[in-house]
């Protein structure tokens, strides 16, 4: 049974505070394992990558076989079907569509100072990601990841799949193609990511990495973070409905449960201003998970993490939903528009009953790629912005030196900085002589 | 002596790599120190950082002297000279005028298919900022980090400053003042970083945590990162200078002086095209070596870290410099433009001989806490945008989702997530119905 709270009721606020605070992910603390991996990569390089490989995913590789060939990639693209096929390239088109529109632009101009100043935007040069094999292996994830990275003008991007025994995605494979990714290697774990960080004889270094994965994974990024970038160390899935009785309970049902079903640590919240719609959504749920293929995973989320919340009206819905800071909201009320003015903190907002939340994770355009465990109070998905860099520029005239210099010249006195006060003095000293 | 290195040598790739290469920071552990204090601090706060204080600043707090009083404010501003003031306000300004152009706008359009897609951005709610005490407390820093926070629009911004002894610096409080800083605590080390993280009885959590600090803060921000945000942990701070024979070669000096006098581990390197002129600045920074305040810090980090490098030409330069991807570099060559269209990978460009980085560093408007250690190639130096997040948003109509859902319910098929092609499958078989 998920629980049940009720804003009215005398105890909501430590229970409320008690499902905020809860931990639902128990990190293994694989880093002395991680730190190994990372220091055989550096030293030994290929060697050490295909003996980890050999020993965790029982694939033999040799420097020649670590990256696909362009054969090996256009005959595992082959075999999806054309309508697998038409709904990647929909669902990459999209996403494509929606990162264009992100492109931030430089500026620059002249002050009354008669100071030139601004800032420009380039792309990071190499970037590598991370994309998990076996069951986790999701080709909207490349999508999602890859492409943000080629619009914003990545020049080379490489991809770490591993491939237990052998075994790889053809749809995977395929999103790279669609996403323009330069590279393909059959590794992965840590010892994939010490490998773009680092480079190899085979495998070029990278400046940045992103991309979800398992303990290892993360824990190698955190490790790697400041050699390379990083993206976000993504936490288990959430989702927020907020939904008023004029909704099918049976459609919020499958909203909570395409997050549940993801993994026993999602988290599934619903927020009601009508307790008995609350009761029809639990119910419509405990329906739903008798014939649900992944009725374990889905019904252990819900039970152990799962919540509904009924509230006395939406603002008091909307307070609730920014001290969650939820991954995704949903908005299913009869004017969401003006329900997300007041939902401040939140990765990605679905407005309106038509809009589930699954079509965010797949074919709507913004990255799926988003903020966990609250973290949408300071940090955002995904987007081009993470595989740009800005670079700020300033050139000073000799007038403007002069009406600004002095004013440097005192503050680097200030702060007994005196190489900072005479690098100016100088300069003015020639302009006044 | 610093390095001289010239790319016509035969030995010039092995030595240019060594000088990437050099470890210029001995970060002690001070982890599992930091690791106590942080959950001494969540545990008892108040209690543990008014004892923490007492043993590291040897200042006795109560709850109700944690904070500066609006009078103790005024009373050491009052202090500040005129000058000071005027500089200071004149920097202020000019920060503030250069971040607000860089205040992000949100989008929103319909597509062919129907469906309303964009984001928006909002502030972090509330924000605390680190600033160093003793020898290394910056007015101008205090500037740097707030008024970024407070352009962006957070709503609560705090401070914490350690004042050893009771010492404060008057400028700090002034600069704190003129930003908008909401509270300012006489705290510092991890058990500040903590305090700002997870509250205390007096101090109420923030969402992010940016600004400077010593091992213990940088280590104390890793720890918390996730559980609020926190901006890059910078390293020792570098200088490139590109410059032709046509500068004064005493300003140069300056320049990389004005670096090496921060730190020990700071780097300074001129890339110039005329080997004698090259020569000639090493000369002018021996000399300005004998009488400079700060010379005993300047000339280690010059001798130790610093490097003269002879190019071809200024294509050459413009390809080392986006290897070293300098924090700050300085282009101080006929066309500083065309120069910099080429060099790529810098947190900063300072464009001609009139723009010394000191500039930069008080009052040309830019942020001065910028990407150390080569972490110019994938990251950025601070903004508005430091404190801001995005959140996307979608908006399906029904006829969007009856052109898009198919799409979505095949690749969650594709994916064996049955729950998330079912959210979409009842509202469509409602909507075909």
């Amino acid at each position: 049974m998920p629980v049940f709270l009720d804003t009215t009721a005398a105890d909501f606020e430590p229970a409320f505070q008690s499902l905020l605070s809860a931990k639902r992910e128990d990190s293994p603390d694989v880093d002395a394992v991680v730190a190994q991996i990372i220091d055989d990569v550096r030293t030994r390089g290929d060697a050490a990558v295909i003996e980890l490989t050999a020993k965790f995913d029982r694939l033999e590789l040799t420097p020649e076989t670590m990256a696909f060939s362009a054969d090996e990639i256009a005959e595992a693209v082959a075999r999806v079907t054309p309508e697998d096929r038409a709904a990647l390239e929909l669902a990459a088109d999209r996403i494509r569509a929606y990162h264009e529109k992100q492109m931030p632009e430089g500026h620059r101009w002249t002050d009354e100072a008669g100071a030139t100043l601004g800032w420009r935007w380039s792309a990071v040069s190499a970037a590598g990601l991370y994309v998990p094999g076996g069951l986790a292996s999701y080709p909207s994830s490349v999508l999602m990841n890859a492409i943000p990275a080629k619009v914003a003008g990545v020049g080379r991007l490489a991809i770490v799949v591993p491939t237990p025994d052998g075994q790889a995605n053809p749809l995977v494979l395929l999103a790279a193609q669609l996403s323009g990714v330069d590279e393909i290697y059959r590794i992965g774990g840590a010892q994939a990511v010490a490998a773009l960080a680092y480079g190899t004889e085979t495998i070029a270094p990278v400046d940045k990495i992103t991309g979800p994965g398992n303990a290892f994974v993360a824990a190698a990024k955190r490790r790697v973070f400041g050699k390379v970038g990083i993206d976000m160390i993504a936490g288990p899935s959430e989702i927020l409905v907020i939904a008023d009785r004029d909704n099918d309970p049976d459609w919020i049902a499958l909203d909570l449960l395409s997050q549940a079903e993801h993994d026993e640590c999602a988290q599934s919240i619903l927020i009601t201003d009508a307790a008995d719609f609350g009761e029809a959504v639990a119910q419509a749920v405990e329906k739903r998970l008798e014939t649900l293929q992944r009725r374990t995973i889905a019904g252990a989320s819900w039970r152990d993490f799962g919540a509904v919340i009924t509230v006395r009206d939406l603002n008091e819905a909307a307070a609730l939903s920014n001290r969650i800071a939820p991954e995704h909201l949903e908005l299913c009320v009869s004017d969401p528009e003006a329900l997300s003015q007041k939902t401040i903190h939140a990765g990605a907002i679905f407005l309106g009953q038509y809009t589930p939340e699954a079509i965010g994770d797949y074919v709507g355009g913004p990255n799926h790629v988003l903020p966990t465990a609250r973290s949408a109070r300071f940090s955002s998905g995904l987007s081009v912005m993470d595989f740009l860099k800005r670079t700020t520029l300033s050139q000073m005239t000799p007038e403007a030196l002069r009406i600004i210099g002095p004013a440097a010249e005192m503050l680097a006195k200030s702060e007994s900085l005196e190489a900072h006060g005479l690098s100016v003095t100088a300069r003015l000293n020639r302009l006044n002589g």
